[in-house]
């Protein structure tokens, strides 16, 4: 019989009824799961969130909150073996692209849980110093953040079931602030493993974690104005919830994490053979392989000064044949398939589009040959390499296609045209440089900078030391102006930030002072 | 005949065609200009602002930009009395009022002036310490905050013609990001001869600053990823503004500041005739008298102990009683009338609202009997105090009424239910408790600020300093959740972090450094 997930909502393990969602192996096609909202209230899951998990919260200090997100960390990584297996069961994810995913849930929160102790014994923020307001210096102005009153609803992508989760928990809940998570129902069994141990384990106050697995329903028509609602998902989907009249009308923050075309510039004082192009040349091909592309920070265009174009273009076909390929199941299989059968569609329609506006150098977007059994059914497709002419091409610029799947762009090797080109894709979440010419590297990182989140420079001297542009970092910011979102997650206590009203204290000073140390 | 304004676009005064709108004296209802802004080309006039006065300005330190903000301060400070007569003419400011937007526009551009020298010798922001990222202590991350490469689009609100404009403009042009201001069309006259003031000195470099005298027309259509919107006025229009199309897909930053139902909340302590008390006394009136109550911070809602109940509201009667009240232009008058006929219009409406769920205390919202000549076709509302019996009243926390027009509203004394009433509100830019018991102030404040942007405590050792919560100051941030927008301005530093891309840089130590002091 096929399992049947349910929703972790009012401190209840609730199921709906009526209308399922079928939950897929990607590797076969074969059913895991399925699931359903509805009938669930959702009005009474956000008020048992705001009503019981937010007191409890505002309740704890940072180092407090900090030792949930500890015992969160531990709870999960107990059952790391078997969340592994999940990852590849509902997500098609070879084992290091499971460990990549669950491992950065439980890291993330284990990073968050020390930024909690460092930030001690208090319950909410000071932010800078205090300000003599008028000539009498008693009368002064101090800002606080304390947290909002109301949920982090948090509407997760995908190709994250683990750590979009951890990610965005962590950072609400050492903020003060009660979490409602809906994973993409596609992947979602994975989070509801996560949400069953942490459950079990009782580490966290009633109300503080709640689960929507599956349709979102009318989940946002019920929010309010000390709501907040964190999304990660394509852009349509982001301006969707953005333009809904209930988030506009009640002012709900939204930060929104979408599109992103990032890029790879390969500075032209690079030469084959050389450790800066090796880490170049690892780089890409780790964002084509890895999650099979699936990841939002992925290399999607490679820039390559047009000198050095044929020995380049070389290098990246001959590692892309390299990949083993099919069941990630299967030992030594370095990409799986996508997630869902609806990626699978948009994948192979998106590669014709590339295609049309240049030619294939590696694959055609087509299935190949996977490596296992029983892949047929599976949702395949085989690393591709698509070159075009030059940096004119729109649609390199424009659509994001969430696989194996990169383009090579030729360019005539100066910072300027590097940076106006990439600037076509108009934002995004990180992009990275490879050189060792300073100049170069000062212009490209400064020129780039207004259009993205996060800029990363590769050289020789940091070869051995970057974990690579697609890994996101808990100190730094990950998000991205203009169609990726314009949001901000992470970045250590920035990230606390969006779950906290900032708040202008003014009034006599000693007064003031007590209220921003209580 | 009567006068023609024109829009200050791409470095040239022009004047639409076709279709126009009306300027009125509100003292008179007489017509003082008219503009239209049919056939101008706002796609072009945009860019021109991208193209010249953004890299102008990019190319310039915090300093020199603060040089600008200075020669501008002092351009407009030279045509002051000029000015502030356009106040009275457009605005229905008495010279009080008009003395407080005009000098609030050049007092803020002086002090962001000071802090341009203040973040001295840089072209951007440097955001937090650099972080170790890899084992190896070479690789490391930075933040920096680079101005955006668009348009600052500013969307005013017909109260503050001059403070509207120069506030944002201030915080923008310091952040380096050229600004086309769209003040309200109804009282455009003032911000239209501040441009002309300007434009004649010279002070900026081309493109640093547009005006569009008149409706916005299309351009909302012709922003990109990397312009930013602020505006301030009503909720209905911010939600328009939020929600449309190019805004949401192109990821277009939106600040919005917008209705607030503001709140004094006198303590259980606080005894009529005492310092405190007439503090709270004065700030309350200063609120519905200055500027006719036409200010986004003014006091809506006044929460009066019940026990106190009947000697406040005599004292908060006489008060508004003694209010001199008529053509702002005479001398002695206290209270003009509101600035257009629409808004007389939706004030009245406003008042017959709040009085079917309460009783007049004080004036009815009728025009009373101004004092002046030929002030029968102005927009006069007579101050108003409207009393209803106790918290539980919705109308009173959800409907803004925007003239000289306030709610008295009774409570148990506890500051758990002032905080729960003024919670109603669902989001405020300011409010006041008045209080000389610290343990009242403590638990109203932390309870108040995750609702507000900014919370004032008034007390008898603070009676002679507080500028009043009606008054914005540059050093604190101007804003508040829900209702209110979701907006922050202002804020010194802060204020600038909206026209900027935090963007996390990842590389080598000496590189990243090198790059963070560029």
């Amino acid at each position: 019989m096929t399992r049947v997930l349910k929703s972790y909502l009012s401190g209840q393990w609730v199921a709906g009824s009526g209308r399922t969602s079928t939950l897929h192996n990607p590797t076969t096609g074969a059913v895991v799961a399925q699931t359903s909202t509805e009938g669930l209230d959702l009005g009474a899951a956000l008020d048992y969130a705001r009503s019981q998990g937010g007191p409890a919260l505002r309740a704890l200090t940072f180092a407090q909150r900090g030792e949930l997100l500890s015992a969160m960390a531990s709870a999960l990584h107990e059952h790391r073996a078997e969340l592994l297996e999940l990852g590849t069961l509902n997500g098609g994810n070879t084992r290091g692209d499971a460990k990549f995913d669950v491992d950065g849930a439980t890291g993330t929160l284990a990073w968050y849980a020390k930024l909690g102790g460092r930030l001690g014994d208090r319950p909410f923020l000071v932010d800078g110093e205090t300000i003599q307001l008028a000539r009498n210096p008693r009368y002064v102005g101090q800002h606080i953040r304390v947290p909002r009153h109301g949920v982090a609803v948090h509407i997760n992508a995908f190709n994250f079931p683990a750590w979009g989760f951890g990610e965005k928990a962590a950072v609400a809940l050492l903020a003060g602030v009660p979490v409602l998570c809906k994973p993409a129902t596609s992947t979602a069994l994975l989070t509801v493993r996560m949400f069953e141990i942490l459950a079990a384990a009782q580490v966290l106050p009633a109300g503080a974690i709640s689960l929507l697995a599956g349709s979102a329903g009318d989940l946002l028509d019920h929010l309010g104005p000390q709501d907040a609602l964190a999304f990660t998902g394509s852009s349509d989907t982001g301006a969707f919830i953005r333009s809904r009249d209930n988030i506009v009308r009640a002012g709900v923050p939204v930060n929104v994490e979408a599109d992103s075309l990032n890029a790879a510039v390969l500075g032209p004082d690079v030469e084959v053979d050389t450790d800066t192009f090796d880490m170049f040349l690892r780089e890409v091909g780790k964002d084509m392989s890895q999650k099979a592309g699936q990841k939002c920070t992925a290399i999607r265009r490679i820039f390559v000064p047009r000198d050095s174009l044929d020995t380049v273009r070389e290098a990246l076909v001959e590692q892309a044949a390299g990949f083993v390929y099919g069941d990630p199941a299967t030992s030594g299989v370095q990409v799986g398939p996508v997630a869902t059968a609806t990626q699978h569609r948009d994948v192979r329609a998106g590669v014709e589009r590339l295609a049309a506006a240049g030619r294939f150098v590696h694959g055609d977007g087509g299935p190949g040959t996977p490596v296992g059994d029983g892949v047929d059914g599976g949702y395949f497709v085989a690393p591709t390499l698509i070159e075009v002419e030059g940096p004119d091409v729109d649609v390199v610029h424009d659509l994001e296609v969430f696989g194996p799947v990169q383009t090579i762009v030729p360019y005539d090797g100066t910072a300027d045209q590097a940076v106006a080109a990439v600037a076509r894709g108009r934002g995004g979440l990180v992009s990275t440089v490879y050189t060792d010419d300073k100049r170069f590297a000062i212009d490209a990182v400064l020129g780039l900078a207004p259009h993205h989140g996060r800029v990363c420079i590769g050289g020789k001297k940091v070869a051995d030391h970057s974990p690579g542009p697609g890994t996101v970092l808990p100190q730094m910011v990950h998000g991205g102006p203009g169609r990726a979102g314009g949001g901000e997650e992470l970045g250590g206590e920035r990230g606390l930030h969006f779950y906290m009203q900032r708040t202008a204290v003014q009034g006599l000073k000693p007064l003031v002072e007590k209220i921003a140390g209580a």
